[in-house]
């Protein structure tokens, strides 16, 4: 899985001291709650929320599939760069990759990287219940447009 | 807060990897998850849940108060005993106080000690209004049999 | 507990996605983990750092008591402010003040509010000792002055 | 990946409030920290502890790699069954399938499974520095013996 040149988007986050464990570390799971916010920071961009209550009924984006793997570990206080790339637009799921970096440090391998699946759903009754619903058609203009290769002009 | 002779209730949890910090001991803040365990084993153990959803709608326990003082640390993979102490009952909610201890060991000084104050809710349209609700009639009769000193039988 | 007129310092977090609960709001023992973060933003904004590895050894600054009032939840993607105001400063431990705002909203009452009492040691062999230390003299310089009364100039 | 007939290890553990998000499930980096609860009672289940601090200094056990497919939502007191099944014994590393079902459930339907790799590591200064280090002998052995086919006595 080599590194993107460019990403779709970036999200910086602190690790905090709840962040760590014994090890003096980041803690192994904490880096996908991470990946979390920076998704959706990263729908919020897009004008989306990933979970919408009320109304029409919920909406959430539960995860199909993730895949993490370790490289270094992330400390306490030090900023990550969560870097996500769309790798694949479904009827109703998308899947991206995403790089973990330190931010602003000259050596730019990654903690962390890994990829992630998640579902579009329509929750009924307290999520006692969840259908896969397509993805909402003005995200997925945006989605799709992030995905398309930059065409040369003429 | 002198310890009470004896608990109307006692839960015991190990102390997990994921439940430590950075300081080689378990994060201050889960000491309130493990306090929250015992309460909900707790109302398990009198056959009520402290969530209820579907049908009459929701149901919770949100807290009002919590206050913790912290004696000694916990370490990873120590079982630990959350001992609990009810304190008050009223209309909605209720008061408890809790100690901790590590499980079978020698001293029985605690951990870490405090109170908690929880309410009875109903929860309409997932969390967006909750009103207080009465302690069910069941359950507050088992609480206060609980709470009830023992009387010599003649 | 009255509100302060003014706090010491500010700090704001967003509610993530993985800080809530099945309530559909922040699980209550996050907000004490917001009000660690606000208070490790605020020994950064003075120079320091709450947990210091290597070298002279480890210091770190457990808890010693918190307590919290729950007054209204906190939800998903809502900013929140953490306002520490200083109380107390010891040889070795300090206690302060934290109230709780949704940022940026017009009604400022607070959503929870509470205090923390935390003291500074010197950690030996990985946690596996704890001492007292007296808090470092120009930490202690700088929190007084933070606490001094303002005094007119003539 | 097909369901293994037998497992190397079977750990419980309930699904606690404090596990759950805002969409009624756990939330799905919870599924890992169950997973590594499971590991470190295996280990102990073998005599070892998965992180050692003092002496000849502290051992840990980092991630490598770590995949989750999941399939159906974990709720609120569900126990959960979490299954070991061994895959790959290396010189400092070893990978383990994970199968995560409903304790006590008719259908056998995992709610989620994966496969994780962990290393052996030495940690010098407070996680400062990790070095691979060789599974110890003895941890080998047991291992290797639960990897082994079964042989027929003739």
């Amino acid at each position: 899985m080599s590194i993107p040149e460019r990403f779709h988007f970036t999200h910086r986050r602190l690790v905090e001291f709840a962040d760590t464990d014994l090890a003096g570390i980041m803690h192994f799971a904490n880096f996908l709650r991470f990946v979390e916010s920076a998704e959706h920071a990263f729908f919020r961009s897009l004008g989306f929320r990933v979970h919408v209550a009320g109304g029409a009924g919920q909406h959430g984006w539960p995860r199909l599939e993730v895949s993490c793997k370790y490289f270094k570990p992330a400390r306490f206080e030090e900023t990550l760069e969560i870097c996500l790339h769309l790798e694949e637009i479904r009827t109703s799921s998308l899947r991206y990759g995403f790089w973990i970096f330190v931010a602003d440090h000259p050596d730019r391998a990654p903690l962390a990287a890994g990829s992630c699946a998640i579902v579009h759903v329509a929750l009924d009754g307290h999520a006692r219940a969840m259908h896969k619903a397509p993805i909402p058609a003005d995200l997925r203009r945006q989605l799709e447009r992030l995905l398309a290769p930059a065409v040369s002009p003429n």
